[in-house]
């Protein structure tokens, strides 16, 4: 197959490249090379021409709760620990109801697919059933993800909380139920945070992980409150990260930490030898008052850091919305701190694709050997104005929505 | 006529009223009050039942550049000064030609419109009569409008660089002609900003302000080159709001100042005393990496303050987003800042209705004697999840978009 049109994809972070009015020809849902002619001998192969519109990769999230998509916008007025407590556990609850569950999930991956994001890692809630839903749904429309049953045994209310063993059996279940059943959606262990899950139940996940070779996702020193009482839970240990490292929950680039905001160099430090995933939710840190990420110093620092929607702290999906105020947050972040280098578009569009992508496989770029998961977008022309790609490319991040998304693919294949 | 439904609006900054499952009565286009019942002699009065639906005051934005609508999401890796120069001014060099300015202008104000934004000031370009197009076409699509036609006659490139006998002649045609032939739309003194005028200019703009008692929309402190430069055009003026003072464009509760972030508390008690209207323009002073109006302390000291859009700096007229954005800058700020209140939701939809309401009449609020200019906006339920008008408001704000928005009132008349 060959899709023709104005391509723009990030090859490294410091790389964005425009391959304007070129074919890319794909093969077995994976992109072979671009080029500016159609070969002379291209026989019965489909064409698929979107002429002056630009293609981009699809937009990778490693950071979000499904269930939460209900409460998108609610409970700004709290910080993190009473905004759990009173607005996403309530919500969470719910969720013991496969056939409510099965409602809201279908919501939000139609949402997540309209929005662009067609590969993602996802919190679902601590119920089998309801967590099966959403993985089930999940590979039915296509997406590429990682989907975990939230672990936890401590500090929560009565109906969030769960018998170690019984978590760890559950986890399991579904680990294994995932493996033999599904294809692009995969099972992530999932421990809500260092405050929810005891020891025990760290232990056991550490061990699954080991066994079935699980990746991990959690939330990491996002707000003060939070890492002093971790502080005051695990006294002995040296910080919050140190814990989920004690725990075996830091596994060698196969680990996302949601946030990430207040560590100190040693923490950093494994974070970055052990190659963890930092989801950077700039939105959400911004709704609850929780701070900003010294991202700009990460990178230099080389740690891996992807932007991510954390619905419902952050209130929307949508990516490009995302990317636009991460570079916003970041200027003004760079106003105190010696005006060092704002994030640009181009780096952007990198942190929401193919760095993010990298944690599922070959998504995330259009070069060579990687799947064709992209988006095509049309951006409006006023008669008299054309704009180049790169200019449609800044107006669709800032001002495009799902309307400007006029065709989704995922290994080649339209959604 | 008898609108029902769940009405949300702000009598003052401090109070959010919510009249769940009322009827507003509308007679001339103005809200006369609410019942919960329906008089028993109704008779064929025209009863409008939004159901669940909620309803509020439609949004009024005090700064807004039409003709830079085109460059939406564009040059933000510059600050103000660069940016004008190589994004907006040949942006607004387009507008020469009528035609090119009808198009833009359309799509400019249709947007608005979808939007919710159904009373605004903006400026035009220094184009009489593209200016004159955007005045006709506002008038006719049913907004409540200052727009101004803007004056330039120094540090601009040749194509917008005005003769300054020849700005104030077009202000004042613009001025006499819109008085005359249009009844929503009314004229507004628009020197760019000191930079852009010189003191001729500004004395003239000042007099024809004061024959024709015109309100006046600049900029002001937006950034710290702009400031710096400002003291160096004037030095022997104390600072750069005296500059407007001096030559009479501080004209008492009928000014508009965009930005305002680097202010003396001398220039604050002058803005104070005169009833300036600050246009806050947060996302704009993040795309320019300008800086953070200190909203609560100016809120305290008793300054008028409004939520402004600045589109294209600011890259979407969407009031709910932009309001969104002013409670996450300002959280962020009060991180810095003592942990200060940051604004509340009610506080933001006041910031973006009534508040700026008042600077056109009585618009922004449903109060007795107040326009019924309205928005009805509808929010998806999930079954099994129903929301209250509060819960479904604050959805609106951070997540809804036009589509949610399903009826739109001016003067009572559906748009």
């Amino acid at each position: 197959m060959f899709i023709k049109g104005n391509f723009l994809f990030t090859p490294s972070r410091h790389e964005l490249t425009i391959r304007e009015n070129q074919y890319a020809h794909i093969e077995n849902g994976v992109v072979t090379g671009f080029m500016t002619d159609l070969p002379e001998t291209t026989g019965p192969e489909t064409v698929v021409d979107y002429n002056q519109d630009i293609i981009i990769p699809a937009f990778v999230d490693l950071h979000i709760h499904a269930p939460q998509y209900i409460n998108r916008g609610l409970g700004f007025d709290e910080e993190l620990l009473p905004w759990l407590e009173h607005y996403t556990f309530p919500a969470e609850g719910k969720f013991a109801a496969p056939v409510f569950a099965r409602r809201v999930y279908t919501a939000f991956l139609k949402r997540l697919q309209a929005e662009g994001t067609l590969c993602f890692s996802a919190f679902a809630t601590i119920h089998k059933e309801s967590t099966w839903q959403l993985m089930e749904l999940a590979e039915t429309m296509g997406f590429k993800a990682y989907i975990g049953k939230v672990n936890m045994d401590r500090n929560a209310p009565d109906y969030l909380l769960e018998d170690t063993d019984r978590s760890l059996a559950d986890t399991e279940e579904l680990a294994v139920r995932c493996r033999e059943a599904l294809h692009k959606v995969r099972f992530i262990a999932t421990p809500r945070f260092v405050p929810s899950t005891t020891e025990k139940l760290m232990t056991g996940l550490g061990r699954l992980c080991e066994t079935y070779d699980l990746p991990v996702q959690s939330h990491l020193s996002e707000n003060r409150n939070e890492v002093a009482w971790v502080k005051e839970l695990h006294p002995d240990l040296p910080s919050y990260t140190a814990v989920y490292d004690t725990f075996g929950l830091l596994r060698p680039e196969k680990t996302i930490m949601a946030h990430a905001i207040y560590l100190s160099d040693e923490e950093k430090r494994l974070l970055r030898d052990k190659g963890v995933y930092l989801a950077h939710c700039a939105q959400s840190n911004a709704n609850l008052t929780s701070g900003i990420m010294p991202l700009r110093r990460n990178l230099e620092n080389g740690l891996t850091c992807t932007i991510a929607s954390d619905v419902a702290a952050g209130h929307t999906p949508a990516m490009n919305k995302q990317i636009a105020l991460t570079i916003e947050i970041s200027k003004l972040y760079s106003l105190k701190h010696d005006r060092e280098k704002a994030l640009t578009i181009g780096e952007g569009l990198y942190l929401a694709t193919k760095g993010p992508g990298r944690f599922y496989g070959q998504t995330g770029s259009f070069e060579k050997g990687y799947a064709f998961d992209a988006l095509v977008i049309h951006m409006d022309d006023i008669e008299g104005l054309e704009r180049t790609p790169f200019e449609k490319l800044q107006q669709f991040i800032y001002d495009g929505d799902d309307r400007n998304i006029i065709a989704r693919y995922v290994d080649g294949v339209s959604r």
